[in-house]
């Protein structure tokens, strides 16, 4: 099948205008007119994750993370963006990204998380303005109510494992049925969590200062919501598999998943608990 | 003795002009003409460390962070910034803040997380434009190169403990004797770590897209530099004692350091190392 | 009552959705949960406001002017918002401000000045883009045509008299009938004025420039509208009595209006008429 | 002689680059080729003044404001500005305006304002950057202190009558001594006057917040600076019989001063003194 | 007929809400009580063209192009807006500019260019978002489809000569039929060429990089759009003799159509095909 | 030859920091570490001259004009920058652009255009700040004044032929003897050529808004200065001959000059001298 048809075939699945005004998705390197017979997705379009496409035998890459997210004046193969644009087009391969917009649709990023996590009947956390059943991350509830503690080592031990492991922040006694989860950089979304009126929320990347003031505002109520907070990398990753197994059920193409654990970090050390 | 003159001792210690320019640092809660005699030096000034100093008798706490460092239009209780602001002058304690000012200057808070990792003859990692000497975050030798993964056990050996530990991104054979420190979020100064060439970079608060971004540059060329990643508190913290016992020794007060641990994360779960 | 209940009646009664964008309106110092048996009512917080709502056994005074209309990043007791701030938490007082919201209500600021002056049939200067019943200003008719120079005396004997008196700019002999009421700042609402074909313009704080080119304006024409400009303090201060009766009438509190003249004049001399 | 070497005349004794950068100095309307024998001085360059040139037989008017402050796209005659041009061009009359390059100036617009008040051994408020002795405004000394409420009497009795007076904030009988002055709007100098440690700032246009805000601050101190605000007319007309002068020694024409008060103001009703 | 009454017969015939937001139409010298019994149609507002109105005996010249698309500060007559301001208003001629509003409306400029390349059954290029029967440019069919070389000569057959000629760009033999026309510069507008998916593109004022990279898109498909480049002045020109007409059926006065070619260019040199 | 290699032959040759901050200069394709023989120098990295790098065996292609001068998110090979990338990388050849900072230095693109029209003594039009015997454009004279028609001819016989021309503006008899040249847009730059009291500017890509202009300022004084427009490519494409001598000069490669001309115009038509 040509590139030009899968792009047609994943644009239907994860809609462009879906995606946030910042992000920038869709085909970013390739031939449109090349022929594709096997796809890899991944999380991170690194270099190493271009060579395993390489070593694949796949002509094509999807990513959840953009290559060129911010826009570039050079490609030279001594830049970590330039690299991996030479690598994919000497050796033919072409790379797609669905990142905000695959977080929006049904059976997309945020809803692998949720149901990751134990979640029942979700909705949108933020319902995008014209589709209000789609939208970033989402609000769900368990099947019944548990301490934080346990809620946290499930969470831990549903998503793919990282060095930095999970932390949570609150009781850990607390009882918890209502989560929002929302996959990467959650620091922007306190309001819309505190508006759901979630007892947790499962998210990644969070700092220390809106970690803190989060706490801050959840101790001058009644403690909600606890936070938990993974790897970005194990956040999104959850999505790979149904991903790929979307896709060859939709056209002639074998569709693998990246052995590569793209998290940043090798090890941990010290903490209060280890 | 009277405020204002603790807060002319203060600001002799960390010039003002040595702060950012987003930074707000100084006096911002207090009566220059109330007398002083406790004074209680912590992170961050929230709720549980105003009513720490309360309780401990001081009238002036003395933060890391500002309290209002956005503008605020409101003190109102309810408010995680107001109630800070209501305890305290309910209470008669002031507030004054050290912050990049107090990273920049000598025996600062860089140079004591720089002494805390085993630094010697350390210089700014990005010097002041006009006082070259002083400036943010320090680069500095090791006694002897050491490997990633002792350094870096050293390193969450020196450091006040949190739940969330150490992370640490590299080979952890990889041979190190340059160090850049930086406390605080470490996001943005990676170019200044580069050009100095530094083996390792001891930061806090780096998120996945940044620090994922240093490490395919560091493996495009040698691998250096190697990433520890200390909880933002942590890498503050290790700076009170020393600029408690800086006060007590130049004004008749009396000067403690908060025993509240700041760091917003309760526990940690799960990793690939636990 | 709490003082939370306090606010819920008075922003039913102000809604502040109806404030300008800029403007700052609201609870803005003070805990919800106190109790509240006085309350004060005045223009301007000002320190000796602040004083006299103390002395009053007020536990909330209510002002026109927003304290914290510029973002704060320190209240200080040295400066003179940070001063308000320790007197009027240091003594349980809070503040709660309607402003632009006030004015655009019916019954509110604008509306007063419109009864002042004498007006009838008064429907907004500028309409409330979504309620335009409510709005900024006010225009309405006389009960029969004046000259101006009597409209003007009329105008001075009935708003709070204070040093600098009330400023006429027209032929005095001019016969007016439609009249325009604009409490506060008038100099950005010329057009609006103009649009609303008024005879005579009654507002405050104009300065040189609008006043000429709108005479200049005028005098290409028919002269009108003439101008009448009273101290900001008496165009708004002609409010505070009917807003203290509203409260009293709604919530189980006694409601005082200032007896502080907050016009920051003393005196005035020369003067061609004089 | 020709306008083109009036011009140079004006120019060297008000230099253009003095302005500040907002402002539009020097000739606006005219053709630098024409004869001139008669000037006219005046502030405002309204209609009524342009028509009292034309009649006077001046082919140049020189006013302190700007007529095309703002820039124009349209100079219709059934505009204020356009009537101007109109008019002035129709009649062979040329403009010039010196504004704050004549206050900036030795001999200027404020040191013709600090001259009647009675000042001695002025400096600029501001000085230019690049030559300190000259500047913006002026601070200068009494020859002795006065009380507030003499002093301002005599500044009254001193300049231009207006319809509106004098207006003073201040305790009358604080002895004055430093003064400083500014000719036109002085709401944006506060800090200036404050860091000159003046007694009494005279100055136009004052509104109610700054003045309130300056008083405030004022009165957490000694009470310093007090207020005396003129009409914006009358604190730069005090300039213009000196400036006539001025020209007339440089020049071979005749010039004279405008007999049209542009205060807007027609009257003055109420007030407590009154 | 007064001068008021002619620009309301042109602002209905141009109504100025079709102006784009940039630009500046209506009248901009004159005095709307004058009388005008001739008027002299124009491109450019340049001082060759005031004085050739004046010495037609015309009181109202209509340009398309603005004199005072930035606006000005002064009008002195040594500037180039300024010595025709002079010129005009000192001979009692007034200006009245017809711009993009002018290319919007049925029987505009961009019709007037349309009808002169050959177009039939033309739809605006870019329709006016409230009026989309209106709007810039025009896109039609010629009558059968020509070789481009063939189109272009009857296109600089068909509008006033200037020294530059006519630039063509793409294979002379490629059948063209569908013609988008725009007149003035083009070179914003390729995105609405392609989706009106026209054949060749007559425009003006064409810059090196805008229409190389048009021509490299084009040669990236299918070879077109073709590119036909005017002088600015003569794809407007086109529409001076119809705009006069037009006026002259609705008002009493004799409309007359400049003789001066006001392109730039004196002569053109060298080129492969002299 | 390593591609490093050269490039640091050609940033000494065309120091980086000569250029412009809009401008993109340097390597953008290409890997570092590749052997480089044979080398192609243009004007445009279209796809056409992409094509002959390749064809001729070139290694590397360096341009006048930036390939990415607006960053790009995407290279796919459907768009004309993707299809540009994607020719180069597949082939092995890299792209190395010095255009503004190859106008600036000595013997660069300016001096050649000035050489070209038989200017000497050249000095820059536009000093570097801190380099002022380098920058943008060129003033010199000629040998002995010449009728600007004649002059005009001279340029259109040296430079590159273009289906345009040259078109001149001014009195053709005008003796022209000091003369400004820029190659590239020359639109931005008649201050300076004013400020150089040039009697004719040579130059590209002017538009008619500016020429008009200027040609009106001109005609205010004594016509001076005419002006010569060149197409864009030919202005620049004087220098690629030199510019290939001097890199064969100082490294061990064969430099060659693209033979395609990459004006976009194929031919003109009418005009009144044709």
């Amino acid at each position: 099948m040509e590139l030009r048809e899968i792009v047609e075939i994943l644009d239907r699945r994860y809609p462009p205008h879906l995606a946030e005004d910042w992000d920038r998705v869709g085909l970013s390197v390739g031939d449109p007119k090349a022929a594709v017979t096997k796809v890899l997705f991944a999380v991170d379009p690194i270099l190493a994750v271009a060579d395993e496409a390489i070593a694949s035998g796949a002509q094509l890459l999807v990513s959840v993370h953009p290559l060129l997210l911010r826009g570039v004046h050079s490609v030279v193969a001594d830049t970590t963006k330039g690299a991996v644009v030479h690598r994919l087009i000497g050796a033919g391969v072409a790379l797609y990204t669905a990142h905000t917009n695959a977080d929006a649709v049904l059976g997309g990023v945020a809803e692998a998380l949720a149901r990751a996590v134990g979640l029942e009947e979700t909705t949108p956390l933020i319902p995008h303005p014209e589709e209000p059943t789609l939208g970033i991350g989402r609000v769900g509830l368990l099947p019944k109510a548990l301490p934080l503690g346990d809620f946290a080592q499930g969470v831990a031990d549903a998503v793919p494992s990282t060095a930095q492991g999970v932390r949570v922040a609150g009781d850990l006694d607390l009882k918890v049925r209502k989560v929002a989860v929302l996959a990467g950089s959650g620091d922007k979304f306190f309001d819309a969590v505190r508006e759901a009126d979630a007892d947790v929320y499962v998210t990644a990347d969070l700092r220390h200062h809106p970690a803190l003031e989060a706490r801050e505002r959840a101790l001058l109520g009644d403690g909600r919501p606890a936070l938990v907070d993974l790897s970005h990398y194990a956040s999104e990753g959850v999505w790979l598999r149904s991903a790929a197994d979307d896709l060859a059920a939709a056209a002639p193409v074998e569709a693998i998943v990246s052995a590569i654990r793209t998290d940043p970090w090798t090890a941990r050390l010290g903490g209060l608990d280890s």
